[in-house]
C-alpha cells in the first residue's frame, strides 16, 4: 500500500490548472491515488525556505505566454482571465469543507472553480460566482454559508496552508510523495519516474 | 534556410549546464543549429520585464536537490559545485572571444568550463583554472590575456549581456526561436514543437 501523491494548487494559478487536468491520470498509471491541496499563496504565505516567486513574473509577459502555450502544449482549454490573481480564499475554504466530507465531490467543485475560471473567464473572487457553482452542484445555502464564512472553514484552510508551509511548499502546483518534493508540471515527467521506480 | 536558435547561458547555472548537454542534439534533429550565447546573470542584470530569479531560490535545498535529480533524470554526470553561485564573468568574456573567431572551438571552451565546475568542482572564477583550460585547448599567454581582459573583450561581453536584457531574457538556460522565448530545460519539449511545426 503506498502514499497517496500530495497535491498541491492556488485556484488562481494556471499552472495549477494544467496541473489538475493530468495528475490523476499519472498517478492512476503508476496505482497511485491523488489527494488535493488547495492552498493560498497570497503575501501571507511563508515557505519553510522563505521562498516567493515575486508576482512580478507571475504578472509578466513571459508567464503570460507560457502559461497559453504550455495549455495548448497539453491540449488544455485555457484562456487568460482577465482578473488574473484573483483572491482564492473563499473558494479554497468551500473546496476543503466540500473534500473533508467527500473527496471525489470537492474534486470535482475544484475543477469547475478553475474551469470557470481559466475558461469562462468568470470571477472566482466573487461570492455570488462560488455560490452559483455550488447551487449547480446541489448545494444548500446552509451549507455554502458555513463552506464559506464558518470559523471553523477558515480555521481548516488557515491548517492547511501552515502544513504546507512547514513542508516546504512554495508555488502552485506543488506535489510531494514519500517526502520528495516537485515544483510545476514541468516536474511531472520526473515525478512519473519516480512513481515508476522509486528514488533516483 | 532557418534561423538559428539562441541559447543564452550563465557559466554558473546548473541548468544551463544540462541544457547545454542537449540543445545541439534537440536542433540537429529538426535540421537547425544553435548559437551559444554566454551572459552574466549578477545583480546588474536587468531584463525587459525588470524579472529576477531571487537568490534565495537559487540557493535553496529545493534547487539544490531539483538540479541534482533533473541531471540523474537526463542522464548528465553532475555534482553540486561547492562554490555554487560562482563569478562567470571572466569566463564568458574568454568565451566570446574565442567563439568571435571559431564557434565549434568556443562550444568546445565552454563545455569544458563547465564540466570543470560541474563535474569535477573546479573554481572557474580562477584566473588560473580558466587559465588552464585554455592552455589544454592550446591557446597562447597572450590570446587568454586579451581574451579575458581585454577592453575590448570587456565590451564585447557588455553588448551581448545588453542584447540578452533587450530581448528579453531573465535567466539560464533561455532560448529564443523566431521571436518566442523559452526559459528552462523544462520548456525544451515546447521548444521541439515549435521547432517540429512551428508556431502554436
Amino acid at each position: 500500500m503506498t502514499a497517496p501523491i500530495d497535491f498541491y494548487f492556488d485556484f488562481a494559478s494556471p499552472y495549477g490548472y494544467i496541473a489538475s487536468e493530468q495528475i490523476d491520470q499519472i498517478a492512476a498509471r503508476h496505482g497511485r491515488t491523488v489527494t488535493w491541496r488547495a492552498i493560498v499563496l497570497d503575501a501571507n504565505f511563508q515557505s519553510l525556505e522563505r521562498i516567493r516567486i515575486p508576482n512580478n513574473i507571475m504578472r509578466s509577459d513571459y508567464i503570460r505566454r507560457d502559461a497559453e502555450r504550455l495549455a495548448a502544449f497539453y491540449g488544455v482549454e485555457y484562456s487568460t482571465p482577465s482578473n488574473l490573481g484573483a483572491h482564492t480564499e473563499q473558494a479554497a475554504r468551500i473546496f476543503h469543507w466540500i473534500h473533508d466530507r467527500q473527496p471525489q465531490r470537492g474534486r470535482d467543485f475544484a475543477s469547475r472553480v478553475m474551469k470557470a475560471y481559466f475558461v469562462d473567464d468568470q470571477n472566482i473572487a466573487s461570492e455570488e460566482v462560488l455560490e452559483a457553482l455550488c447551487t449547480e452542484m446541489g448545494m444548500s445555502a446552509e451549507d455554502f454559508a458555513e463552506a464559506s464564512a464558518n470559523p471553523a472553514s477558515r480555521s481548516r484552510l488557515k491548517a492547511e496552508v501552515d502544513m504546507a508551509e512547514a513542508r516546504g511548499v512554495f508555488g502552485s502546483p506543488f506535489f510531494i510523495v514519500e517526502g520528495e518534493r516537485f515544483w510545476g508540471n514541468d516536474r511531472l515527467p520526473q515525478l512519473e519516474r519516480w512513481l515508476a521506480s522509486g528514488p533516483y
